[in-house]
């Protein structure tokens, strides 16, 4: 019963994935990245609040732009960085995950980052860490990548005041996207009124209705009365597989074009994760046009990565200090 | 007739080509590194100037060498710096060049250094960036260098007080280097009495006549009465092409031998902007020898790029003051 | 006569070797991990000790986590730090490593730490650098690692009191371990009781005698008594060539098994380098066992590395002070 990415306390020790956790909590986390948002205007854009931490980003998928948000933002903090590419350091040595895990905890780091192409890694990660290290996950296979989920959050409370009054429309390839899954359930936890999922059948999973999601297949029906429309990044290995046509065929029923814009509400926001693939799951007109939020995302993308790294790291001080 | 390098108020904003810039601002480059060069025998080697900031040093060609003398720069002004390696990295995943930037603009970066194998490509990124962002030109094909050449203008002023008294000449492949084009620009800028470039016709450009430049093929000629050497690095694909003979024919006619240089004035300095082909554009002797500041320009080219980075910086912050 | 590691006071200059050095600086250099080791628990793990001070990392060969650990070091010291892969840097260009090394000693760097498949690498470089360098040994061929050999020590200090009245085996491919060497060196200097080391007589060097040691090729006769045992890694090299039948005929004969370990002294502690190769120099139910004291090894890696890097450095402004 109890989620095992918080502490007794019901403090936020590791985040893993959205699911499980309690409205306050995400609500928490926007507040802070609220306060981190603000930091990025004045001159210096630092604080000193980890000073002395070490943070470590432990990528075993290549991903530079995403490792670059969690630096970025462990910097602004004052913590110490270390950037480690795991497919070409010591398991390529014969030693184990979790000799390699212990060994870091051995050298006092405080977090993990961690990115793996395998869903669950950043969970078994988390059961075997010392109780002194905090474990982000950013990005595990077709699973979660709670982080992203929370700056979409953030991003639509910055545009629209009062998540119960919302539709919201993810289009694209659900089955596959850990982005989706994760916003799913932020969206589902936030209690927006209702959330969309728009897409071939091949690329929606099955458990949608348990997800409590609505599932269109055609953009028209789909787009209809939306105040938020979510374009998720199409994977280029799929577009090679044969769970689709080609991408042209794609951006001609998916693509998020000024037409099909059109038909949502007229002050709706039009988001993306990046990186886009401009003309295939959006059109550029579309992508840095007046309705786009997409910058934006990546703006609070590091004020968000900078409060789940003070919260979860706050919480750790309350271990310390009780044991 | 305004320059792109400037804010309305006559401000080095980006610093991409010497062409253009007015000889006060040169000798404003001069004298902040002067400054910073005294720093450099503290016991503590770092002044605070630029915490907070975050300067992302974009490579598009690999050069670990010229990268570690800027990620210095930035980290002795306490600058955060972030290295990206593009090749490597999200425009690999298919994504623009341009989205790439502006993603790392919404990321409240301050400064992007850029280093590509195509001329143009860092005015190209300083005509897309948000107001906030300062560009550095950290040498783009065979077009500038400018602070390599800022570097070189500073090791002279500190050996040799008066510029216009000065007869300078350039060996080599003028007609490819980046380095002797910003050279050029700078000797004449300051007002350098003669201007000679050395090389054989092959590797000379044909607009040596309007850059107010002197053209010799013969060392001996060339040498005579000159106060500076610049001897360019010969790269290594022009060695191999039909440009050129061989390297040791090259060391032969242009290679900066003991003999040679007794051509020159007997206080005249060698300079090289490394790193060096020992035995084919100069010989060791030369390079290691009293006459030789080839080292000291590495050790002012940490103070120079102090300077450029500190000064855009500050325009940057006269921006921000304005609106 | 005069150790080329130290300044003609006796400080600590470089560390390259534990041969040569005296008693007094290795309890010296104990002394200082034994406050750095206590850093660790506080909130800010971080001391401005060698603020404003350069450190680059030199690695030749790639080692991810000697690199970390050294990188660690010198964050908690406040240095900064260059992580220089040379394999893929400016000597590929063609220039030659002297030529790179001025060129970071112009830079005003401080500290070399260098790693490198070559015995005598470091040494090398040692001689040829500028006065105000400081090179640290981080591994150079099967020579020396005088680093990890020192926090071995800590650590069996840590364990063990009185240095003399130890029985100390050492088990594994001696012949071929720069660490094991160091190790040695160590604790001979230290006045260990007796040192002994165990394996095949094709992993044993010829001049065990004249290190002082004792010879065993039979793990039962060599762990009698024995209060330390130290397991070395298997190189995988080896184990391909022709100098061991195979892994596993290596660990029924010379691995550390239960059975084995209990026939040495009953509070004897159990350490290793890292990585480990389980099942093959140690059985995991040893290497996790309650006897193992490997995973402190590595925490105290870090204390020990802030301790001779800061020795190191403060005899270097002893230089600059003198002069």
């Amino acid at each position: 019963m109890t989620n095992n990415q918080l502490t007794e306390n019901g403090h936020l020790r590791h985040f893993l994935t959205i699911e499980g956790l309690k409205r306050p909590l995400l609500t928490e986390i926007m507040d802070h990245a609220e306060q981190y948002s603000s930091l990025s205007h004045r001159q210096v854009k630092k604080v000193p609040l980890l000073r002395g931490k070490t943070i470590v980003n432990l990528f075993f998928e290549n991903s530079t732009r995403t490792r670059t948000t969690f630096e970025l933002a462990a910097k602004r903090l004052s913590a110490d960085v270390i950037n480690l590419n795991i497919s070409t350091s010591a398991t390529s040595k014969g030693e184990s995950l979790l000799d390699t895990l212990h060994n870091l905890e051995s050298m006092h780091c405080d977090m993990f980052v961690v990115r793996h192409n395998q869903s669950g890694a950043a969970e078994f990660i988390a059961q075997h860490v010392a109780p002194h290290i905090s474990v982000i996950n950013a990005g595990d296979g077709c699973h979660a990548h709670p982080t992203q989920a929370m700056l979409d959050m953030f991003t639509i409370r910055r545009h629209k005041q009062h998540f119960p009054d919302l539709r919201v429309a993810i289009i694209g390839d659900i089955l596959h996207s850990r982005v989706a899954r994760s916003q799913i359930h932020a969206l589902s936890t936030l209690g927006v009124g209702e959330i969309r999922v728009i897409g071939p059948k091949t690329l929606l999973p099955s458990d949608c209705k348990t997800l409590g999601v609505h599932v269109y297949h055609d953009m028209e029906a789909g787009l209809k009365d939306v105040d938020v429309i979510i374009t998720l990044r199409l994977q280029h290995e799929r577009m090679e597989g044969a769970l689709l046509p080609s991408a042209r065929e794609y951006f001609q029923c998916y693509g998020l074009t000024d037409d099909k814009l059109s038909i949502a509400n007229p002050d709706a926001i039009v988001m993306h994760p990046g990186p886009i693939n401009r003309g295939v799951e959006i059109a550029s007109s579309v992508a840095d046009g007046p309705q786009s939020v997409i910058l934006e995302q990546v703006t609070h993308g590091i004020a968000v990565r900078m409060a789940v790294m003070s919260i979860a790291l706050g919480a750790q001080s309350e271990i310390e200090a009780q044991s």
